[in-house]
């Protein structure tokens, strides 16, 4: 058997990292292309997205976030190895240097080379942010020092710092563990992906559940016990006691040995690359998810956007382009949905802060309505709220919060968005209705409408 | 007081027509435009739809099918003369004449007439069809007689003829009544506006639920007993016992009136109109809801679509044009969503046999995914059928059968299709994730991707 005639070296185990090399592998056999992927942790391909349920006691864990094992990418001839890190990128030779658990050095060298080194989360710089007890929710041992956390004696009150959506969801977890919950963000209002308006139907919601929602504090301290574990986070104005902290202020992207090889950064500290994935100026070098930024379609501008689906489209494109195929990733429209128990959370585009920042002038409008028929059982309340752009009508962001059903209706305007519809061409969509399914008016066509008046006012006062 | 300068004459107190005659109002007040509306029924602005629902006892009715009475119409200055059916237009003089419930007949002369006259649910030719406790389900009082049928004592068999929404929905309701449910079909597989691969999941689903599925076997007779009530319903092989039928075999325009005052129909029996909802040829008459035809934008083609969402928009965009304003229908693309207990059932676009008459030729693909990421409680199955062009890989339709969470997908399938998106592009949408909504590739991705490779190897196949 004669040596392979290209090597494929992927660094970082999880979604982007394995799509690439399932989808080169696919492409090409063991007898062409040899692949190699490191991994410095112990699991491959989970779910990160996953781990609040899991928390939260809804889904089994961690084997079940896990999509596809080390065993199973090895039984596809992928030379995977886990416990080892690389540690330095040498791009003028074609390398890079790996290090094992026991301290073992080697390079290795590539034809192609995959940069998947992800996210960390965004740890404040405070004092006691260290100690036993505080927890990002990155890994799948994050998510297992979590529960450990929660089984200790004693373990009653959570403190989940930051309003996003790891935050709201790990709130929602550590509520169905049964803690008492205190939500402590520093902006005026939780879910700041969406207008504040917006993000206020999102507090309600938490606050109906139990969670205590403190708004506008900064976290000023980690404060520890006689032990040394927390007893309390600490904001400007308070004390708040916890036994366990979870951390949900987002993540920023891993790119130190990126920027240490002299690869290009954006704004956002994530590679850049071209519509093929590969990083800019590189020849040999292909870059995704959660360690890139990524071009935002409608403002024009690139973005950090941390989200697994991203991460699979950006390892397939990948791994059919080195695999010889051809794919491309245009780019995002902002998508993003969650819940917090029933209340469902969804927004696509461009908030109005957004808006403003990539110099777009706007009117919006904003609705109730119903995920279901009125008189169907089960149809519960959403709120819609439309951005359009001033003259065209085009469609610049939509944002939901409501009941059952709700959250999913946001791919309507995801697929407008990508389509550059305006809200008047939106307001005759042939979306699909039934009572158990929508009102005869699907609330996204009343949003749609009630904006395309907004626009039609707007040109009419000149 | 001065008389208003115009009238509008409405034939039809439904969806299409009130619409119209709300929203005409809402651009034109009382001393400028003088509404006047017929409904021969006893109902305005009612919900065909939710019978089903109300059948089965998940909603209340007939009031709470009913989204705008009689008297709020009348509130609003429109003159709505129930019980009165138009049995003339004269187009000529412009005017129609009416006959109310005492037989007393009156010409009203008209500026603007909108004709929304509605279907009416096709009865097959056979020996028995009005025979006591066959019933149509079109009416609130259809709903009522239904009902009626079933407290009778000894009512425990239903058979429902025809396997298309209606039908399926009446066969779930029938059954959550507590009745023995034999459903006959003409057809080798019910709902077929599904491909029959995909009809067969439905058909599963009804026996999966108890409903007995006879299909291939049209219907030759109703057979009355020595009460002349309906006893059993003929096909040519057997007689199936049934102390209730019910028809589901679909609508018809209902446009004896317009054909009678020469107005152009399509090949359905459909009223034509321009794309603001104005009668072809005329300048005063408009025409909206089930008595009209519409586009289909994928085929190109002329189609007859009874649904209550359509309808809606109709009388909006008529009621806009005839306001002074500006607003059009470019046509459907053929979604339809439908569910039978937690099956859900939807469709948009072309199946199989409708490209082929429309001289497209296609690849199809299909996939088995889940609602919900794997891991996530109440991840349900779902199968994903998608057709695209030859050579373009331009998305031609889109079906779906699969449980909760499944068929609103459907939408992102009919805004694709407006914006004539190709299953490569469908690819790289950006549509929401998380694991509560979906799995990390969503299921209609997953089938644009398999889509999207069948295009490509036949386009290598020559």
């Amino acid at each position: 058997m004669t040596a392979p005639t290209e090597r494929l070296v992927v660094v970082g185990g999880d979604a982007a990292g394995m799509s690439a090399a399932s989808q080169a592998r696919r492409r090409k056999g063991p007898s062409e292309l040899e692949i190699v992927a490191f991994e410095r942790g112990r699991h491959t391909s989970y779910s990160a997205c996953g781990i609040p349920y899991w928390i939260a006691g809804d889904a089994a864990g961690p084997g079940a976030l896990v999509a596809r094992t080390a065993q199973e990418h090895r039984e596809r001839h992928i030379d995977l190895r886990l416990g080892t890190e690389v540690v330095e990128i040498d791009p003028e030779r074609g390398r890079v240097r790996s290090r094992d658990a026991a301290g073992h050095e080697e390079w290795t060298g590539y034809d192609h080379l995959v940069l998947a080194t992800g996210a960390e989360p965004v740890r404040p710089p405070v004092p006691g942010i260290d100690a036993p007890g505080v927890h990002g929710v990155q890994t799948l041992d994050d998510g297992e020092a979590v529960l450990r956390g929660l089984e200790r004696p004693g373990a009653r009150r959570a403190v989940v710092v930051g309003g996003g959506y790891i935050g709201v969801e790990m709130a929602e977890a550590m509520l169905r563990r049964g803690l008492e919950v205190t939500l402590i963000d520093r902006n005026p209002q939780p879910m700041t992906t969406l207008d504040p308006d917006m993000g206020r139907l999102v507090r309600a919601a938490l606050e109906g559940l139990g969670v205590r929602v403190v708004s506008g504090a900064p976290v000023r301290a980690v404060l520890t016990g006689a032990d040394g574990r927390v007893r309390a986070v600490a904001t400007d104005t308070a004390e708040h006691r916890a036994d366990v902290v979870v951390l949900g202020l987002g993540v920023r992207p891993q790119t130190g040995l990126a920027a240490a090889a002299g690869l290009p950064l954006g704004a956002h500290g994530g590679l850049l690359t071209d519509q093929a994935m590969r990083v800019r100026g590189s020849e040999r070098i292909w870059a995704g998810g959660d360690c890139v930024e990524v071009l935002n379609l409608v403002s024009g501008e690139f973005q950090h956007i941390a989200l697994g689906t991203h991460a699979n489209k950006h390892g397939r494109v990948i791994g059919i382009n080195i695999g010889g195929g051809y794919a491309t990733f245009p780019g995002v429209v902002g998508t993003a949905v969650s819940k917090v128990c029933d209340v469902e959370i969804a927004r696509t585009g461009l908030k109005e802060s957004q808006a403003r920042a990539a110099g777009l002038q706007f009117v919006t409008a904003v609705i109730e309505s119903t995920s279901r028929a009125g008189y169907y059982p089960g149809a519960a309340p959403m709120t819609v709220k439309v951005l359009a752009e001033r003259r065209t009508g085009r469609l610049l962001g939509l944002q939901i919060v409501g009941g059952d059903g709700a959250a999913k209706r946001v791919d309507v305007g995801a697929v407008a968005l990508t389509a550059g519809m305006t809200v008047e061409q939106i307001t005759a969509l042939d979306l699909g209705y039934a009572p158990p399914f929508s009102p005869v008016w699907d609330p996204v066509l009343v949003a749609a409408r009630k904006a395309a008046d907004a626009v039609a006012a707007d040109l009419a006062a000149g």
